[in-house]
């Protein structure tokens, strides 16, 4: 068998190899299913406990309250960016907040236009989507209908640390690419999304969790597959769910608990593994030179350049030559992006920055 | 390892084993990629490349001419259900035709009347989906923006043997239940839709067949993610398409090509397949009574009753016990029903009619 590889990939990115490797063994015939989990009625005996499972180890791992249900939808956190404005914008007379820190608020917001008012509360676009902003720099509308932030963006590698303080106004937050990363407190939310093919599983199903009090808001005559109260009362089976990247939801998310053992520790080893990369860049003598702000740095994407692009292109090269793959930035930004979601071993993050130490004395 | 049984779930179905096998073979590895299929950019050289491969395998199988696109979505038939009006109804000032014969057709119904207007032109409601309208019934609207209709019936196993005539309205059609088993003209059609799970792959994934003129309807200001124009001109990667689907679809369509040995073949060996089932209804003496009306029987989902709902539970309980799963009718129509998609090998289906002839000689 072929080698694999340190996958530095920004989504889809690494899974835990146990996951894939009891997704290999039971891929021809699921235990007492006499068949592979893609082949099962998602109303089978053998289903049924796969997405509850899912849905449980999410719960406990994020210590999610009884009046928040825990959703499996399609289209990724794009279809999102609609059916949120679709479901509590539109025909609502108020306007919807959206706090802008990179390329994916500013795709939340286009969509979000198309259903209704909103505004853009600050804008780090000037800056070049280098920090997030302070409280005191929201404008903020006491009768938003929500305020919507993205925890991480993945294409600048700038995260918020904490959440933004809304008031009574529901926060409506898109971490697709820090969702089960890191600890935080669900409650401060009215609604949470995420892609899980970042940090939770392969691309085609997106989790969502939302609050009963946004569920009685859902406005009647939404297509079906857009309603989140239909959804719910379906348990993410109104009709046939993306059955089988929900079981490797469940894989992963077993294996943060079990293995890595819940999200104290798993948010601890991200730091950990963070730290690697941020000291290479650190102690660099200014060779590397970070994107975002310091106090604004993700722990998934930390991003940075390189004194040129020929020297940028040659570090890709010589890491992806030493097993080191996915390390180009995004086209929009350039430079180096080293995406270390949970799956990313500490070892990982060790060899790229040692690696990084070695590049620089070679090309200094 | 487990036995894997025959499957006659009504889908998510039955995978061929080839395409399981080599899917489980390369699961910690794809070759060249150095990771998991699913750990992949959708962007990268490796993943490029299937998402072709799923594309052209369909486009060589229908021999779809070059003024179609071949799209992959998300949300199943139930989100086309209303994509489809908020793209070609909405708006139009006219109304769309929808020809009604199951359950399915129903939902879409349902669904687009939230977007317009609709006429249902003929439905079977009244007589228990047992049958397809005759081309003389059908109340068609010359200026209709489109004609919807359900090629085939999962839940009543009823089908279209051929495509209703609509002039030069466009044609409009959920195949998600017989797409790819057998031969058609897809210059008949205007747009077909099919979710994966029955004939060619898992959950999570649609196949969209298009025609060029639809793409050129398309209004603005849609969600991107329901903007069919916008998928076509982005190949179905607007944003993260779900990948490991696609890969499926790839190597089933190639199992459909290269093992089967392309549509003819797939045709026959169905037509085959079915006969079985309906031969041994018919030759019961009526103890099996099927529930389509013969010339609009399903040769994907044969539904049938027993004398009383006791026989029929025993059958579903022996059957099992005789490694032949999934055999219960749906819970709104009752009795069996034994779905023979794709990949039920001929084995399958001569067992099944072996285990009716024996089950009626020691019950009748």
């Amino acid at each position: 068998m072929e080698q694999r590889v340190f996958n530095f990939s920004a989504g889809p990115a690494g899974l835990p190899l146990a996951a894939l490797q009891e997704a290999q063994r039971d891929l021809l015939v699921y235990p007492g299913a006499g068949a592979s989990i893609m082949e099962i009625s998602h109303r089978s005996k053998a289903f049924e406990p796969v997405l509850q499972s899912a849905r449980d180890n999410i719960t406990q791992l994020l210590n999610i309250p009884s009046n928040y249900k825990v959703l499996f939808l399609q289209g990724g956190a794009s279809m999102q960016f609609s059916q949120i404005p679709m479901n509590f914008l539109r025909g609502t007379g108020k306007s919807a907040d959206y706090i802008l820190t990179g390329a994916w608020g500013a795709k939340a917001i286009k969509e979000a236009k198309k259903e209704g008012a909103t505004r853009t509360v600050w804008s780090g676009k000037e800056e070049g989507y280098k920090r997030v902003p302070a409280q005191s720099e929201l404008d903020l509308d006491a009768n938003a209908s929500y305020c919507h932030f993205t925890t991480n963006e993945t294409i600048e590698g700038v995260q918020f640390q904490t959440e933004p303080e809304v008031g009574t106004v529901p926060l409506v937050c898109d971490m697709s690419s820090d969702f089960l990363s890191r600890t935080f407190d669900v409650t401060k939310y009215a609604l949470i999304y995420a892609g899980a093919q970042k940090n939770i599983g392969p691309a085609g199903v997106v989790a969502v969790i939302i609050r009963d009090d946004m569920l009685a808001k859902v406005p009647d005559g939404l297509p079906s597959m857009l309603d989140y109260k239909l959804a719910a009362d379906n348990d993410s089976m109104y009709n046939t769910p993306p059955c089988f990247a929900i079981y490797i939801v469940a894989l992963v998310t077993k294996w943060l608990i079990n293995d890595i053992g819940g999200l104290d520790k798993v948010d601890a080893r991200n730091r950990e593994k963070a730290k690697y990369i941020y000291d290479a860049i650190d102690n660099s003598d200014g060779y590397y030179r970070g994107h975002a702000q310091k106090d604004c740095r993700s722990l998934m994407n930390p991003t940075w350049r390189l004194p040129n692009e020929e020297l940028e292109a040659k570090f890709v090269k010589e890491a992806k030559a030493a097993s080191m793959d996915g390390l180009k930035g995004h086209r929009s930004v350039g430079g180096i992006r080293a995406s270390i979601y949970n799956a990313m071993p500490v070892d990982g993050c060790k060899a790229l920055a040692e690696f990084m130490a070695e590049f620089a004395k070679k090309n200094g």
